[in-house]
């Protein structure tokens, strides 16, 4: 029974596994990445036992190897996931999420007046600071903070 | 390697499986369920290979055992379904979706005059037929036919 307890998620045998998501944010992770969308197999865990986290989540995707491009969008949620790119079953790499120098979509501006909040305009950010994060607005230059952050 | 290609999401001590969801409707279920803002350790499991609905999908959730209420609401978009209660690693009873006899919310009144589709009012039907579905609305009367069936 031992082994059962241990394994949570089961193995996959080529693909990408994204681990130490916070359990809350799970499915916007799954949003964001429009995996809940996707033919692939794929596998979730929530509510894990996690000692950094609390309790975490685990995304496994068979057959698929995210561009940094991609994984980087979930940055802003998932700032301490670590990708493990899994083939035949083994960890061939490990990469951590890295916040990109420019978020297109995802969060809202903070700025009530700004033309993204009133046209259907995608949001465009400059990361001006990572930690904690600052996101300066394309359009309307305000900045949108840490706490401020809003998923679009 | 065998055992761990048969083995897609990994095993619960207690609560419950529900399985053969169609692939597409997982993440309805997990909404219509709550799933997304529980705090129980959950694994899913998509796109995995099932003859009888070509993929499916697989929910664990572990030390739940749902009230058929709940569970069956969840009968219009996976009247498949299967429910397999766990007790120590053990499959303890079987159970499937059952159509409930009146559905409240979920389902969207066909009718685009109905006060449902113009105030906040939660929508109710009379389930009058079972295969194919036909539910009665309890406020305008007009019928929602399977196919018409769209989510709130």
């Amino acid at each position: 029974m031992k082994k059962k307890l241990k394994l949570k998620v089961s193995a996959i045998k080529d693909g990408t596994v994204i681990d130490h998501i916070p359990a809350e944010n799970l499915f916007k992770v799954i949003l964001i990445l429009g995996l809940d969308d996707f033919d692939n197999m794929i596998t979730f865990g929530n509510n894990l036992d996690s000692g950094k986290l609390g309790s975490k989540a685990i995304i496994k995707v068979a057959d698929k190897f995210f561009e940094d491009d991609e994984i980087n969008k979930i940055a802003l949620i998932a700032p301490n996931a670590k990708l493990n790119i899994i083939r035949d079953y083994e960890v061939a790499e490990k990469k951590n999420i890295k916040i990109p120098d420019e978020i297109k979509g995802i969060v809202k501006c903070f700025n009530p007046k700004c033309i993204t909040n009133n046209e259907k305009i995608t949001t465009r950010f400059k990361v001006v600071d990572h930690t904690p994060i600052a996101l300066k607005c394309r359009y309307c230059e305000k900045l949108t903070l840490q706490d401020e952050i809003k998923m679009q």
